[in-house]
């Protein structure tokens, strides 16, 4: 049996939903992989660096956030973490998909503490992979990142884990459940301005409604999965990036009627040493899997040298969110 | 760098393929997983107990048999393991369904002589999965079987590797692609006896095709992901088994017209601590990831307590097969 400190630095819908998981599933992780946690620290803008190296009491962190003793807002990262005493960091900031900073800076002081570092932050995934990695490995910690791609749905795992030796050649994709909504939305009657307008109401577009519908969100995705699946770093200023703003309703209830509706769709390619990436919207058969990435769904396919596999994950939640950061602490801890 | 002696019961397309697949990817696995091996022994009815330590000519071995020496008829499985110097062994015997064996008990050899066991036999699955695999712990080896279903396809590993801590709850798939293909050929107009010709002559078809079109192929399938992946075993007389024999190719054109095509549909659940399974024929709405399991494409989906995941193989071939003997051998012993 063996005890983990883990610290949250976000404690928004994620990091709730890792919080009551983990307890929740307290005793199977204990029983079937011999792990035991406390929570030791919990770093959010509201609630600020708060730390109890004895654990904090999760249930009063859930209720209102009150366990535990806040360290000054002047202390940083860093002391917040050596605190914390901190085995394990689950960073859950908010992504920027121009640097993935904040969440690199806390990745790289969570491994230089001697932690190890899950995050499902795309961001930090697309601009700091490699560093990360190479830093990971040279302080004999794990780097994680199953939740930024296709909520918990094993991709990257996947790919490290069970497909040894084979060659990714090309992926598709629907990756983006917002423009997918809207899609919706709009098939069904709505403007594109209506249909963004009902996807912020329900809460579920980014806070820039732009980063979705301009395949933003999508592009750093698919710039996620080349990065560590083709190990091959794009910039997003590399990939083909079209969003569904120039679509409009007419076309849109067109094509479904049709029988050939709009996705908007990632793919990438291996073209000789390079890898050609992009996202656009592209009218699918119905045959085609992608099509049927409906709702919250999505589906990615790929053709390695050596077998073609399609991945959907059906109606995820932030708890399935959250189910990926956990698959990644076992997966880093029970070895 | 380490050496491991391989051997191969049976030397058929999967054993051809797999030999063909070692060669192409020697130097990756060598380079990325430094792994080296030799072929030590291959037996089959054709070719008998063929051994050589020291490596046999893959070459000549798949141009006409011709290497290494020839052990007595009756040699018997234990002797050639031991002249083979065998460190793993690949078993791609034929399956038969009502006992598993001679699978089993070449497989049980294998790692009472120290070696790992690899098969592609879900026979062996469904009827020693429990005894192998704690033959295998108490030996220090490994049992793996990740091509028994969904050809090379990882479910097992995916579910071992990736997916810690979760609870399958149900699934449901299309495993067989022979009845697929049959049912395709019902579609555009041949009766089930003239389609099941047409797969014998296309050679598709399991050597005796009641194997396939009563389903006990699908129920094997179903019974090997049940018994390993919900750790419950389960007896085939204890799965409602119904094949595609009582359809016409009447209702198979009808349904087909009115868009619910007819498939072969392996499942299983949880009800209390038992497991329910069974395969039977169902009109799927186009909607349903099942239906579009056309061709040789095999399709599950997974229901587990913290997310659901559908995958699908497209178009596998027996060199994807191969491909999970291979991955099963990595995975091993680059641990």
């Amino acid at each position: 049996m063996a005890w983990f400190n883990i610290a949250f630095v976000g404690f928004g819908n994620v990091g709730r939903a890792l919080a009551a998981l983990l307890q929740e599933k307290e005793q199977v992780v204990r029983e079937r992989y011999g792990i035991k946690w406390r929570l030791t620290g919990v770093a959010s803008r509201r609630i600020g660096w708060r730390i109890d190296p004895a654990g904090l009491d999760v249930d009063a962190l859930l209720a209102d956030g009150s366990s535990g003793r806040t360290l000054p807002a002047c202390a940083g990262v860093r002391e917040w973490l050596a605190a914390a005493r901190a085995d394990v960091l689950m960073e859950m900031s908010s992504v920027v998909p121009a640097s993935g900073e904040p969440a690199i800076s806390y990745l790289r002081a969570a491994l230089e503490h001697g932690a190890h570092a899950i995050t499902a932050n795309k961001g930090a995934v697309v601009h700091g992979y490699r560093a990360l990695r190479d830093l990971a490995e040279a302080r004999g910690r794990g780097f994680r990142f199953e939740a930024t791609v296709m909520a918990g749905a094993p991709i990257f795992s996947l790919f490290r884990e069970t497909l040894p030796a084979v060659r990714l050649l090309a992926l598709r994709g629907v990756l983006n459940s917002t423009t997918n909504l809207i899609l919706a939305s709009m098939e069904a009657g709505l403007s594109l301005e209506e249909a963004v307008a009902e996807a912020q109401a329900l809460g579920i577009t980014e806070t820039d409604p732009g980063l979705d519908i301009d395949g933003w969100d999508a592009a750093v995705k698919v710039a996620a999965l080349v990065t560590v699946l083709m190990d091959t770093p794009i910039r997003l200023d590399q990939m083909a990036r079209e969003g569904i703003r120039g679509l409009s309703r007419e076309e849109v209830r067109a094509a479904r009627a049709a029988g050939t509706p709009y996705k908007l769709v990632c793919w990438a390619e291996r073209r000789g040493d390079e890898v050609a990436a992009g996202v656009r919207p592209e009218r699918l058969p119905l045959a085609d899997p992608l099509a049927r990435a409906d709702g919250v769904t999505s589906v990615v396919r790929f053709d390695t040298d050596t077998l073609s596999l399609t991945v959907s994950e059906d109606d995820p939640t932030v708890r399935t969110t959250a189910y990926g950061m956990l698959a990644d602490f076992i997966g880093l801890v029970s070895r």
